[in-house]
């Protein structure tokens, strides 16, 4: 019995997703199998509520296909001031959505990934993406890097599990 | 033949909605009237994402009920730094449910109502409440706040048309 684990890295223009499962050690070793990854994407110089519509219904599909038991989000910070309000907002049909599914959610900063997946915070994004195909047994880094950010957070919170 | 807008003033714990039919001049003088105003309310310390449900249940019912052909919303800036994000998020909710209804909206900034309403844009909060009152020839102030603020964004936007 594993665990199947989806991860989210919301954005207006681009929401990362990646599934893991998960099963546990057992006496033996813990591992973690990638399910599916990809990208939502939302068309630029179209309108936000258009876009929104567009996640609320991808993501509906997206939980509907994978029928994770975890979502691992990103935690949302400052960091972007540029666009934070457009990225708080697409954030916002992502908790509605994963509500509407009544899906358990948990939250790691960046630092917090990194720290996870390398033992390091300040961490480089290669070497994180490098510990995810480790992780994973992959033979390349998953591609787009928004699909690699979001499997990351599922691996992130696998090591909870 | 009026047009019925209605406006919205987002928020994660209170949302106000006031809606209002505008009849044109044509030779007489423009009138605002009131259909119906009020708050979508959500309890603290309750989860995020049951906030936003709520939020897109009660705010799909209050324009099946109030079928306006155009919204006014607040247009969001930084200005409540501690809890941007989730007042962003339940802003991305709510223009999520106007696209689901293929509705037009239009934008103000806070000054830009009190301009509208009192031709003063450093308006105190009460005269913005006393215009909102005389443009819709009520005889006490509309409440709660969060309703007469709405309702002065679709006197505002009333003033466009």
């Amino acid at each position: 019995m594993g665990t199947q684990i989806l991860g989210l890295d919301p954005g207006l223009a681009t929401l990362g997703f990646g599934a893991i499962a998960h099963t546990p050690a057992l006496g033996g070793v813990p591992s973690c199998e990638p399910i599916d990854y990809g990208v939502i994407q939302t068309p630029a110089h179209t309108e936000v509520g258009d876009r929104l519509v567009t996640i609320y219904n991808d993501l509906h599909e997206v939980l509907t296909q994978l029928k994770p038991q975890l979502v691992a989000i990103e935690k949302f910070f400052f960091y972007r001031m540029g666009n934070t309000i457009l990225v708080a907002q697409a954030r916002g049909v992502v908790m509605l959505v994963l509500a509407q599914h009544h899906l358990p959610y948990v939250e790691f900063t960046p630092a917090q990934v990194k720290q996870a997946l390398t033992g390091y915070g300040n961490a480089e994004k290669f070497e994180v993406q490098q510990a995810v195909a480790r992780e994973l047994n992959l033979d390349g880094i998953p591609k787009p890097d928004d699909a690699a950010d979001a499997l990351a957070l599922a691996i992130a919170a696998s090591f909870q599990l």
